[in-house]
């Protein structure tokens, strides 16, 4: 992406009548999609929410604080519209759609539903590989599909990831820990309310995954099959296609983010178009998005994940676009700069 | 407000498909909107936004990085639509109004502007009282009646307070010092952007304006006569009038925060109406917001006011009661709930 370009945007907002850096973040993600777009009036008149969905194995070992059939229940609650996602979109004028890359389980057609399932479910990565290789390529192949299917009825301007699954904490933690070398002691957390038991229990699995498996941390292919999900892949997938289609992606909670770490492994020409959405109560995010030089936009104590962080963060990125293009400038409104008492 | 419905609010919220908590702040948004409104179904279908707008004599003592006829130029900056304000209060479907408090300058009359005037500007309160008594219960007054003029055309369920005037956290912080006890170097920020010289500058101007005025600092209107502000004045009496009709109020920064504290010493019934919209850098806001018991909502590193960090956290009231509404229970989805591993 142009330097060039960004130099000017950051131009443009300096002038703009308010202190220097008065607009904080918004100001941040004004220039980064000007980068992106290569236009000083940047705009998202096309926001698409994408909620990729997965089972995995690895609840087997007694994971997650809910049971595996609530993936399944999940997806038809998005499929009603009565799940959080759901009102984040409505509110937030984002076209919503939910992606079953491998739930276990079987859904009738459904207009926000896509159907990209690869398998009913990963394999337990406590005791093998989560998935195959072809497995894993299909399953990113999948995911960039879904981007560009929609993209090519309509081109969209920014996307969110979104996603379900329950046991995906461990698996998008095991996947930090080979990346950021550090241990499941410093990177796993509650995921969705795990108690201290299960919080023992989640670092005990990880940390024999991990011995099991000895990823090389720096192979996102691999870590998809060694430990990771389909969902996860699909997230991956679709962030390189949104990338290498000039659109902006904002990731979410720390599965998100683990998944647009492995886009980053596979290809690190997208971190530029890459947005930390929401901070997650979830330790291993911040050495993800670390690794990737990203700071989370907000802070609402979200953890959920479904895409919720990343909605309310893609319409802070529509408002600084908005105040790139109607925010009038000093010498527009004739009003006098910091430090010149005239 | 009634306890019984905060808890019955409390409930409803966690039942909704979600672990417990996971929403965080917007939870606690939706369980006070209900508490107000005395409803399990909130909404802010109508929702405004008044920037106060007043002069400061105590300019001549230097403590602004911008001149003091900013003040007029901004205004005729909101009415012409050319503002951070007016970008974020179209994004969100916010009416604006932009209220001359004690502006020094007329304007012409616009569809914008509210004419409140009760003076051309204050006095400087490092030499003597920033206005009289009977001017002081003016202003209060005066801001009661534009949030009761406009509520009578139609009314509100979410109001925010900005507001535009140099000088004013220079008035602001000597109300905050003398309310929290605190001292001018614990509380004195940079404002819209003092250098170094102009920082030392704003904390001697507060000391030798404490020392002289010598506040009680429990006493609100004292506070506005001797160090107050008029566009304070006018958030302190819209707050009251605000609270009073049932509406809730979203603060801003530390101007918008410090005259809320005003209003809260005058009448502290007003506090479960309250909502703190943005962080300031400013740090003696933390002090103020602790004294109302209050937490911002959002930190996107603003230090603008016009009430811009107000807006994005009307957005999340909006956003915290659509998902009181909208969200399915785990009994209306059928979803399992956690820990129950059937």
């Amino acid at each position: 992406l142009s330097d060039e370009m960004r130099h000017s945007a950051r131009k443009k907002v300096d002038l703009k009548t308010k202190p220097l850096g008065a607009l904080g973040t918004i100001e941040e993600l004004a220039v980064q999609l000007s980068t992106i777009q290569q236009t000083l009036d940047p705009a998202v008149p096309c926001r698409r929410m994408f909620v990729f969905a997965g089972d995995h194995g690895i609840v087997e070992e007694g994971v997650s604080a809910f049971p595996a059939k609530v993936t399944v229940q999940m997806v038809d609650n998005f499929l009603d519209g009565g799940a959080a996602i759901n009102s984040f979109c409505r509110q937030y004028g984002i076209e919503l759609s939910v992606v079953d890359m491998g739930v276990n389980g079987d859904f009738a057609a459904h207009p926000l539903l896509i159907d990209k399932k690869v398998a009913y479910g990963t394999e337990n990565f406590a005791l093998g590989d989560a998935m195959t290789r072809k497995q894993a390529l299909c399953a990113i192949e999948n995911g960039a599909r879904v981007f560009l299917e929609k993209n090519q009825q309509s081109p969209c301007q920014l996307v969110g990831m979104g996603e379900m699954g329950i046991g995906n904490t461990t698996s998008a933690s095991a996947i930090i820990c080979a990346a950021t070398r550090l241990t499941p002691e410093q990177v796993v957390g509650r995921g969705t309310g795990v108690d201290d038991r299960g919080l023992e229990r989640k670092r005990e699995v990880i940390e024999k995954a991990l011995d099991l498996h000895r990823p090389s941390g720096d192979n996102g292919l691999e870590l998809l099959c060694k430990m990771g999900g389909y969902e996860l892949a699909g997230i991956c997938g679709a962030t390189l296609a949104a990338a290498a289609s000039g659109c902006c992606v904002v990731l979410d909670g720390v599965i998100s983010t683990a998944a647009g770490l492995v886009a980053c492994l596979i290809c690190p020409a997208v971190g530029p178009y890459l947005i930390a959405g929401h901070k997650s109560i979830e330790i291993g995010q911040r050495a993800a998005l670390e690794l990737m030089g990203l700071e989370p936009v907000v802070d609402l104590g979200f953890r959920l994940g479904e895409g919720t962080g990343a909605a309310v963060t893609m319409n802070l990125v529509d408002l600084a676009c908005r105040m790139m293009r109607e925010m009038a400038s000093f010498e527009e409104a004739g009003v006098s700069t910091g430090n010149d008492h005239g």
